[in-house]
């Protein structure tokens, strides 16, 4: 079937009606677009699993602080439609601003309904260094939920943060969906691949593999029964590049995202570092 | 049809799943039960709309205040299911605020994701009194369409700011269904009809039509060219049982809910007063 490119919400709710009365079963990628083979392995797994695949291309303005790159975000819709055609996508959605939030309206919970994420769960972590941010996140996930009606939703284990907080939403708001969470997909060189990554120059580029291979130490050494903060810590500081700063190295718990008080082989590792100034972030269980 | 009696969200979901396959439409109708007649003239338009009609009778604990009367609200399930029944309902669906909210969970958006309509429809009228009212209103409102999936939403106009925060919910967050308002119900005496009418005192009771009165007096200088605030304030002043606190009159514009800061015919009269303890709302159109 040929992949076909919606810009409007009712373009899109029209499709999944007819779909939903033949019985059949949608699958929706959520993406912010500059898709690469993160994201094909999300399409690939929802077009495994369902009679139907719809991804989303939409950067999302509210979940961007006043400093942050929604300007500067990659953004190229043509590829984007290439590549969701080779993994099966039947429907690309790619709104406009405008088409997701109104004509005009200050894109502010001053005059929008917010979907807001509990404290505990955003307080910490990305969402320290980011207010809002999921805020945004889930706002626009619920709309695209509501628009795409899917059965099935794919999301990325990198943003792991992000991945828990909607496993969150669905379960509070008592959506009719499933998660499913897929595995981080990397670079020969252990780099976590992300859209973001392409803001890297050659030489920082050649740097940032260190922060896979600082999660790696730490699992190691928890594997070996180590479990002192710092002592963890202080092995990671020694694996990253030099020019890497940290911003958070922290183990959680994966349920509910609380920060564990003792570090388990259960744990997540969760970092997130600063690097030419680009902002990556990277995780691993410690039984991978 | 009898009226079944659900207690879990599961069973709810399950009879919603097989009247879906069916190609059935559904109506709800969100109460916290107590239910008047009020309410059987929004489940009687439901009846008449829908092929299968769900009542919810929940009182929900987010979205009281600390010191108002959650406690003390009347709970009367044996003669809501009844008088539903009467109504033609097909569902009351009546959880626990365990079953709803999840167990021993402390409810606050510490721990829950919270739907949050915008401040500028809020922070006005009992928005203003009430700290956190709509945030949980929209919150277990979103919970009940997701475990309903009405076709359908059917709320009544008395309580105005709050079917307004619901459609700009639905509309905010691409939500599939329609809300369909439902006029005010009134005693003979012209008092709108309240679960919280039960509470006042035989003499307060007597009191209480002079809200409407002041509502209809209101309009009634509107209709003659008058636009001048306070000459409408003290009209209402004058009418209002000298025993009554005001605690607003305002006129706004019924889209938006913004104050108008010129009054006109096409301006929702609102006003909410206090009363032997017990706080009543009303809410009258100009032209009509």
């Amino acid at each position: 079937m040929e992949t076909v490119l919606y810009h409007t919400i009712s373009e899109v709710k029209e499709k999944v009606r007819e779909w939903k009365r033949a019985g059949l079963t949608i699958g929706l990628v959520p993406t912010m677009g500059a898709l690469h083979i993160g994201h094909a392995s999300l399409m690939k797994a929802a077009r495994e699993k369902c009679d139907r695949v719809v991804a989303s291309v939409f950067v999302n303005p509210i979940q961007f602080g006043p400093n942050e790159d929604f300007d500067k975000y990659p953004r190229t819709l043509e590829a984007d439609v290439k590549l969701a055609g080779e993994c099966g996508v039947d429907v690309v959605f790619a709104p406009s601003p405008k088409e997701m939030y109104g004509e005009g309206i200050k894109l502010s919970n001053d005059l929008l309904t917010y979907v807001c994420p509990p404290f505990d769960y955003v307080d910490k972590l990305c969402g320290k260094s980011r207010p809002g941010h999921f805020d945004g996140v889930c706002t626009v996930v619920n709309k695209l939920f509501n628009i795409a009606s899917p059965d099935f939703a794919f999301f990325g284990e990198k943003d792991a943060q992000q991945l828990i907080i909607i496993k969150k939403m669905v379960k509070d708001l008592n959506m009719n969906l499933e998660i499913v969470p897929c595995p981080i997909v990397r670079e020969e060189d252990g780099l976590a691949v992300s859209s973001r990554n392409t803001y890297l120059s050659a030489e920082a580029r050649k740097k940032a593999p260190t922060v896979y291979k600082a999660l790696c130490e730490v699992r190691n050494l928890i594997s070996k029964g180590v479990d002192n903060r710092e002592i963890l810590l202080d092995s990671a500081l020694n694996v990253l590049d030099k020019d890497i700063e940290l911003e958070y190295l922290e183990f959680v718990n994966i349920s509910d995202l609380s920060i564990s008080s003792k570090v388990t082989l259960k744990n997540l590792i969760v970092i997130a570092v600063k690097l030419d100034g680009v902002r990556l972030i990277d995780n691993i269980f410690p039984k991978g």
